[in-house]
């Protein structure tokens, strides 16, 4: 028996196979149930329903989500998705009659929207914890490293040294700008549209401003037409979804090259690994890579729902069915990845020995040219000048210290014998103390914000 | 008990979380068992193992597949994806000495690239089928109707009258090309990647052209670091779905927009509507929208596909399998849109008078040019002054054929009172007898190309 | 000439083809002026350049500037980009000494960043202000017609009548949340790259508070290496921008339906159409579709970019040049569109006569239903009574008002004489008062509100 | 004065700006000047032009073509697009009242859909070659260092032994299914849309399939109204460009990975590098990097237009405007990156002595499994033993070889003296040596069967 028997025949089998939902949104119950016993409180009030009517409900309705919890929900071959399972137990369990009361002046539409929106509502704070663990972790091994020199690269290329923590911490402040967007973000979906009705409103006099903040909204939404279609809120939840996603991709990227032979910076923790059915010698990263690769879904699943919502036109449309596969995947993946990073970040073991084997002399270039604008050189003149070394040093097979002085003052009669003193990976370090540089007591400066602000964001949590 | 346990620890349960795969990939319970039969038999061949071990190993493997058909099949704890579980029952049913010589010199990366293809391989025939008949059925209402007349659109706005069989047939040939790219895509797809082990190929004399024949494919990989990480076939079909999903979601606009009251040509056979839960009165083409989205998310499936294999490095990586979840979506989806949309269209109510009423004389405008034209007007001045006419009539607020004759002389001296023979929208229907054109003699042709390419198809299938 | 003449031969041709981009990023000679300007006077402030110095810098960068503005500027041969054209050309006036001092401590993947930020800030405020001109029309239109009643649509059916202003602000309160994005946005995106080196930060005291207060940033990044990288300001306002388009989408949809002869709601003003280069009667809502179709191409170009982004490996790569052709394309599209449909808004004519003409009485069937729930029916069994007085209808094809009485109490008893009073659109609208509602007191509040939000943003800007 | 002056008043200039694509489109002017004079011809033979007439359209439209190549043609401010501008430029030289006759029975939809299939079916070729170019470079180096041995990587992790060679292939196999899908889609794409008029064929006559031919089309489209909204081809080649890119930015990845210091095994030319603005060392390889990048932006401009299809009604509609954008990025995108990838294959430096360096005795374990498979041990239990070895070396920080030879018994009673043997990375490779294996005479027979497609390919060219 569907809800509209009166008026249409039965769908033939091809439409249901296509257009139900239950195995998907069954998730949603909770929210589902929450809304209605609001949904039911409210009619109350309004008048539409007895005290007595409303309670009967509302002891059903947390029957029913006891039975969704405990596993012993059953579902009818109508069930079409998890909105009308419910509503056919409530019939069940308080007959027909008075759960036929509760869809008064409510519609699918409103109802609908307004469950996802709990449902993500509810599931943000264990993103937002995730978030702040791999922070934390990120924080916690920079802090215990803090002076570590590693090479600093550009294209994949050494660049200049740096320290290992410099490093973690631009990771950081990647996930913290996630976490910046993801609190914006909260604010704006916690907007409700139950009371909206199909889209014109609704008539029995229910008290939104009331519903809203028993449901834990900030408001209740303007525009009635809106509402039921507006799904901004899963866009721009899969924006901050493939964005973290594309960070968690940039760290992955970071340690599966770190911890090959190859760099040897990093080692992973075994436990983190996963061998191969072939070769017995194998440790691979998998998690890394199928983190890497999820971004990669995370951003086909924004960008599939964008396709989905252009050019629809005004009121709802069925279309937007497409918004919960979309939904589940993006706050799914990131449940998994963030703790699942958080692990790999705090058990990585550092290889001191072989980031200074990698620190070659090629990475003080840029000290030497610095060294002849001190002497009152223009840069792009020193910089010339050092190009030149560097070309005559490895035509030479020889290290940039191995070069004869004469070598030096041949490529720029500004080089004298101080020059020597400018090849010190530390030094290079230290010199870079303009705010966000790489010497040690900035990114202490660093770490000291970062922990200040995580535990700030840990005490409104 | 992991594959490798003998060089690594337990992965944490984190790990397991995110990478295991059972629940999505058991699906291909059927293309792994029959690649590890040919697979055992090609061992058997190359005198890895014996006949009575082959045998053994056959057997066992038939009867997981029957256990897997009946719903018997049990998962173990440890069951990270259905390749495991399938090994780890072999193991159970023909003891773990004989089970852990199938996998000699085969690797997951070339028995998951195989059992993928397989499967894929395994069900283009019905997708086939269902291009083939929503085909049959745009064709057999194209026949039924021919010689209606419906406005054709250009920018949703009137435009030319054309035959309604003839907005049939343009849905066709979309579908015709889908099938004509599914059909190439299915011969390149046939390619088989076992026997190239982890990447370097096989060490154990299989004769793969041997296997790749007893399979079903149309050879082997020419190199195995490339066999095991090509996804180039779920790329590709991942494509040839999205755009076939494209062209559903144009047919599907056409279909709501026509079946609206506001234009009211069609009428869809309620069986392929639903109601609302608010309102007693409507009967919504919700299978249609659902379509139309379904498209944005296919589109999503591709391009985070293809995001995915962007910039990987040579070699399997764990991104790949990625590859799964966008693989199966599309499948799905197609197996479920086609044969509904085929019933749709067999099922739609025409309304011939509802399309006549909709022909209004403006459409008529392009003849009343081409008029002039044959009496040697230049193409671009008889635009012009038809464009003032039809101006002219807006203004008055009267049609083309209220207007007076002296009206016509004033728009141009070439007007006479033959004039008024060409305001006949069969005339103007008929005149378009060029090879594509909407005179019903054209329109029959393409019907009769259309089924007997259908016919032929089918004789393929 | 290249800046690395002395390490490196020249490129070969197709290097430079491929990798040059002065033609794409010229538009940013203005915020790259303006960022050497600053950094001029910081490495003054920084006592590396001397007063003299840093006064022709500045008055040489600054008449570069009126070259690029009046385009008296000429292009050499080796202006790979806007950047390099501009230190070429500042040390053609100040000699090659001097303008070789100006790139003291700076690198190109700071200054770019720099540069890219500073030019969206800029651009951010016409953006707005098109925001905030459509929501100024949009309101405008609504006010000037309300009470005008038209047919509401969920699943493009007609469903419930709604005022035509509720329909206006339902569009309105889309850009309303794309005006909090942005302006949310434009604080997240005002941190400041400059003075990060090429990745490990300033090694010459530049004071980088100083520099980014002077060059109106909200603040300096903190991690050198995360700030050269760093493009979510790309990947964010890429976002904001499809969300936008999809909701320009939306609109464009809604008035090229309403629009249309079959709807006829509205008419676009002849002036926002073009006509058919073969048909003289089209007026075609051309830019009404081609926004339409933007939007697709906005959600390419966010996709496309969060997957250059993608398992990018630490520091500056080269792939993140991507970001300039998609910014490009976001910042002009909305630039074009927003003013564009503010105008159609604005001239839109109104056609009382045709929305009421589609005033159908099946759209008043919820209402019968809520007649029969203030009975006291159940709301479900009120569904059923009055989807099969629909049917009925339907069946005899006769309107609801043309059912006779007995047909009303057949379909369910507690129907009485008082019905007929329900089947009046006014008193349906007026119903629906609760906040959100479409009854005209709730709409003229949602227009107060929505002045008061306009009013106050203007005063902001 | 635009075309259609008669009918509409001047649009305002916000839709010109929004609207008008000339600078955008007239590199299509050669193909709609082709596409011009063949209809030209076609109404002659039709009888609508005469003789003279068509003799003076095609000796203009030929003087156009001149101007335009070489760089004399001026546009006027009405010239909204390329074919405006050659419509107006035609006006000038033979007159308005003849170049008005050009247009009969022909649109802007039909002429606009065949301009742009001519312009890509002319830039094939060159994509085609570069796609060759390629190969050959891939085949030729390949050939050159066949025998060298290198680490096969899977998840970035040292796996197996194998050939330089086999590697290369690897990424020839790839471009060579890119070329095939090339070449089954230019045939798919041959189809001409002229003689549609703007939806409903061609009323005067015209012999569509003489005028495919004269155009170099296989046929011409069997239905007017598909024919002139069909963009299968432009979403088709994006695809194809796409999966491209992807090739092309797995083969970037690996170069820049196999060229850095860390793994060393390649050298790039320096004239396919760029240096550091500010780092005077630096040699970056910026060319594969922004290749790489453009994956990216292909997949969007693939996904992006996919979604401007995605639910258009019938019928031509102006969102496919947007079809220029995304084509032109493709074409130009895989015009520059393919023979600039030949260039750098060509003319990479290859480091044995660092392959060799890598090729760590791990990397033999699967050799000490198969030795006990073939002493009899069932693989897993190889697997595990050998598993168990790895572990053991590591644990004591030795190789597998310093390993005592007690070790290897306590792992395995199979384990006898001959184990050394198989220590051996030539023999690894020697024995993968079934099809696909990357066993010398394998991947000679690989590089054979390329030369050999590659010398047809140039031979059908």
């Amino acid at each position: 028996m569907t809800l509209w028997q009166g008026r249409l025949p039965d769908t033939v089998p091809a439409v249901r196979l296509f257009c139900d939902s239950f195995e998907l949104d069954r998730r949603l119950y909770a929210a589902d149930i929450r809304g209605s016993i609001a949904y039911a409180r409210a009619l109350g009030r309004a008048g539409v329903l007895t005290r007595g009517e409303v309670d009967a409900i509302v002891r059903a309705l947390e029957r029913i989500a006891v039975e969704f919890r405990s596993g012993a929900f059953v579902a009818a071959p109508g069930d079409e998705d998890v909105h009308t399972a419910v509503e056919r137990r409530l019939g069940e369990l308080v007959g027909s009659e008075l759960a036929g009361k509760l869809h008064t002046g409510r519609s699918r539409n409103d109802q609908v929207a307004t469950d996802l929106r709990l449902w993500l509502l509810s599931e943000i704070p264990a993103i937002r914890d995730g978030l702040l663990s791999l922070g934390e972790a990120l924080v916690a091994v920079a802090e215990e490293h803090l002076g570590l020199i590693m090479p600093g690269y550009t294209h994949l290329r050494r660049a200049q040294p740096i320290l290992f923590s410099h490093w973690l911490m631009s990771h950081f402040w990647r996930f913290s700008r996630d976490l910046a967007r993801l609190e914006g973000f909260t604010v704006r979906a916690a907007v409700m549209p139950l009371g909206s009705g199909a889209l014109a409103g609704n008539p029995f006099g229910v008290d939104r401003e009331a519903l809203a903040a028993e449901l834990g909204f900030e408001g209740a939404a303007e525009n009635s037409l809106d509402a039921v279609s507006d799904r901004d809120f899963v866009a721009e939840f899969l924006f901050i979804a493939s964005l973290t996603g594309v960070h968690l991709s940039g760290l992955a990227e970071d340690l599966v090259l770190f911890s090959s032979p190859e760099f040897g910076f990093l080692e992973l923790d075994e436990r983190f690994c996963t061998g191969s059915s072939l070769m017995p010698h194998k440790a691979n990263p998998d998690p890394l890579e199928l983190a890497r690769g999820r971004a990669g879904t995370l951003i086909g699943a924004l960008c599939g729902f964008l396709s989905v919502l252009k050019g629809l036109p005004t009121g709802y449309n069925r279309d937007l069915q497409e918004d919960k596969g979309a939904l589940f995947t993006a706050v799914d993946s990131l449940a998994l990845m963030l703790p699942l990073f958080a692990g790999i970040v705090r058990t990585v073991r550092v290889r001191p020995e072989r980031m200074a084997a990698a620190l070659d002399e090629e990475m003080l270039a840029t000290e030497l040219a610095d060294y002849l604008v001190e002497k009152g050189v223009p840069f792009r003149e020193a910089h010339r000048a050092v190009g030149g070394l560097v070309r005559r040093a490895r035509e030479l097979g020889v290290s940039l210290g191995e070069l004869p002085q004469e070598a030096y003052r041949e490529a720029h009669p500004a080089f004298d014998d101080g020059v020597h003193g400018v090849r010190d990976f530390a030094r290079a370090v230290a010199r870079r103390r303009s705010r966000g540089g790489t010497a040690p007591e900035r990114v202490r400066g660093q770490i000291e914000l970062a922990k200040r602000t995580l535990r700030e964001r840990r005490g409104d949590g």
